[in-house]
């Protein structure tokens, strides 16, 4: 094993970290940690402290950590055969299963699965998918993605773009053109404190059909969105509003993709959010989920009607020029079908079902009325807390005080891990799904004890 | 284990492949072949069928399948620590220990390795990388990107834009309006047979010299290219290229980043591309040859003098907008440390210096006076056959008739897999390094021999 100070040199000399501020990191201004081990829902760095990590990496490690049997999957896959492409018709025993296994678990009408390697690169695949159908059916202007402010569906360029916060467009010349951005379903921060639910959704529909009627349905392919935004503040949606948004594309004949990278193999404590909100999509973005994160796998779910279109276009045009080398990768492969039989074994999505409603109201119970906590909310076991400078007129702290931050700072000094989320003062949750009842008592009183010390 | 006609059947309900013809696939008009298990320079498929991979997976299984010294090191990984997430200064032991040993491997002049999944979220990335730099340097205006005609950079969308071969293309709306292309060394394809290389070459830099002036030095952000042209050929430049190129670029300070996912990690006999042809880059691509594909894995490695205004950036914006959930994964981490100790091990580089020229030449002396063999070339463990209707025009076949197709399917059933590149009757050779004398022997005379009962 190497030296901590050895590694500590090394970090700040040679890796470039992502989400990071660069200068300070290099410069050692700013702390690092260095992960070591872990198993179940703790983590372990190299100088011995122990966490809990109620955010399972970047919500991702659902099925928790150390998993020997997913380790094991992936270490005979490694010794028999590490790596093949898929081009051409090619493949591996285990990426067959795996597809096999997705579109088992998928919602009604999925038709075949191509896998990637992280939700950006599927999003990717994704939006190359709805040109090429629209191009396919002969309506080359049909291309302008709608995506939602907040909204987080990658970090690249196109997928950047598709991102609806600032943090990602900074800098890069985002958005593109042609991506275009409608407003989040973000209930606490409803226009009018004074909207029912009810109107509140036809007030998010009714923005919807103004954009389309403004840009052109003609010019406007696909309508992109996470079942509950994630990065952009883990805000579940007013009731009825996918219904209502559903009504609206159908209409203009906008495609649908559900962005499931974190609602995706039973976070919500059903298999998919789609199934949890009724969402009928044409396309799915899987890959936290669908490994647990022991390997690197995303994966683009396509359904019938654009399939078919797919098919015709390959009929009309040849190969399709579209591949990843690493596509279907069998080490992705053995994790993602070790990980899908151990969520069936453990029964891990009953657990998500009994423990995410009682971390949600157990914060709710400690924190609800704390003068600077505006809403406790939650789905499944993704919860957030908001913290506001004033209730009553719901306004933010100034961000650069990074109250939210502080908060999550504080709470990893006390032995939990929580993430900040990146835009606003929202304290983030998002557990393996084998959290315990002990263990979600412990998240709910640090998170109290870290919002008294910071905001008394 | 799973029956092969229930692994056909799912293969083809529920698969889709990279770069196939999507609807022969899916009806079953087209074959599949579901590897098994692969060693050494073999791979063996569900059948039976045992084959001489002379194109190493997609070039990238470097060292040879089957290596358990790999195995084994991600399988420890994966047991002790298969995720973390490398966010806000968080790593681990084997991912800091990668970067370290990537920049002591790096052309000088080097800082810091961003690691991501695959080559195309690698360029995605130095994309990015340009354009923050030269908004950190208040030159919004200088964005475009120059790639080359037949240059290979990815298939997302600002990637594909990048790779400058038609089917990467073809109804997907690309390339993007800041990607722009200039001509490729293509010493077989030069425009006036009677010119000498150094003709060629000043022809080259005119050529790129014209372009930058017409669109505006200050509009032109960065060139990218391969050190050899990879999938759009396999095409060593010509004697001089790159240093006249590079004098373009300096005189109007353009960055270069070297495309080195095929070239990294001593394809062409040394550690890189770069250091074989003399190319100062301020950013470099690597992902293939840095875990032999064992595992996912990619990096954007930056140059001191890019490094310097990245830091300035985060000093004056914040935390910089860019990340992978699964940048440096601790599996592919694991990977490509126990990979570069065995290229070093076992001397794999010298092993390219010796056989590859022999591979050339064996193919040369067995085909080059054949009537329909235009070119036979290579540089390292890159080596090509360019199949023409004519040799004395140099007039290619009609692409409809599939030679380079045909004849790579004939050395299949003969045993050998060579890949028929996508644009042009060209047969690409690119085996593991431990291919043997032996072996080499085999990929020629099967070669020659398919070429006789395709071609006469």
């Amino acid at each position: 094993m190497l030296r901590n100070d050895e590694l500590d040199r090394w970090d700040r000399e040679c890796f470039f970290h992502p989400s990071t501020h660069l200068a300070q990191h290099a410069r050692g201004d700013s702390p690092n940690r260095i992960l070591r081990t872990a198993s179940g829902s703790h983590i372990e760095d190299r100088d011995g402290k122990r966490l809990l990590d109620a955010f399972a990496g970047l919500y991702c490690v659902n099925v928790g950590y150390g998993r020997q049997e997913i380790a094991e999957a992936i270490a005979e896959q490694a010794r028999e055969l590490a790596y093949y492409h898929a081009y051409v018709g090619h493949g591996t025993e285990v990426s067959i299963k795996l597809a096999r296994m997705v579109i088992d678990r998928a919602p009604a009408g999925m038709s075949k699965v191509y896998f990637g390697l992280g939700g950006s690169d599927a999003n990717e695949t994704n939006i190359k998918l709805v040109w090429y159908y629209n191009n396919v059916l002969g309506r080359p202007e049909k291309k302008k993605i709608i995506s939602r402010w907040r909204g987080y569906h990658g970090s690249g360029l196109v997928t950047g773009s598709l991102t609806g916060l600032g943090l990602f467009h900074q800098k890069f010349d985002l958005p593109f053109e042609r991506i275009i951005h409608t407003d989040a379903p973000y209930w606490y921060r409803r226009p009018d404190p004074a909207m029912d639910e009810a109107a509140y959704v036809a007030h998010l529909a009714g923005e919807l059909e103004a954009l389309i009627e403004r840009e052109g349905a003609d010019t406007i392919a696909a309508f992109i969105g996470e079942p509950v935004l994630g990065t952009g503040g883990l805000v579940p949606p007013p009731a009825g509003y996918w219904e209502a948004i559903q009504a609206v594309l159908e209409r203009h004949d906008i495609l649908l993709i559900a962005d499931e990278v974190v609602t995706g193999f039973g976070r919500l404590g059903t298999m998919f959010g789609s199934d949890h909100y009724g969402i009928r999509p044409d396309l799915i973005t899987i890959a936290k989920g669908l490994t647990s994160a022991y390997a690197p796998l995303s994966g683009s779910i396509v359904g019938e009607k654009m399939w078919k279109v797919l098919e015709q276009g390959t009929d009309e045009f040849g190969v399709i020029g579209h591949g990843w080398t690493y596509s279907a990768h069998p080490i992705g492969a053995a994790a993602g079908v070790a990980n899908l039989e151990l969520i069936d074994k453990l029964d891990l999505i009953s657990n998500v079902r009994e423990i995410g409603p009682y971390l949600t109201r157990g914060l709710s119970e400690a924190l609800a009325e704390h003068p600077h906590v505006g809403e406790v909310r939650g789905v499944g076991l993704l919860s957030a807390v908001e913290l506001v400078e004033d209730r009553e007129t719901r306004a933010g702290f100034d961000p650069s005080r990074k109250i939210g931050p502080a908060v999550a700072g504080r709470m990893a000094s006390l032995g939990v891990v929580a993430r900040a989320m990146p835009q606003g003062d929202i304290i983030g949750y998002a557990p393996p799904f084998c959290l315990t009842r002990e263990e979600a008592d412990t998240v709910i009183s640090v998170t109290a004890e870290a919002i008294r010390a910071e905001l008394g």
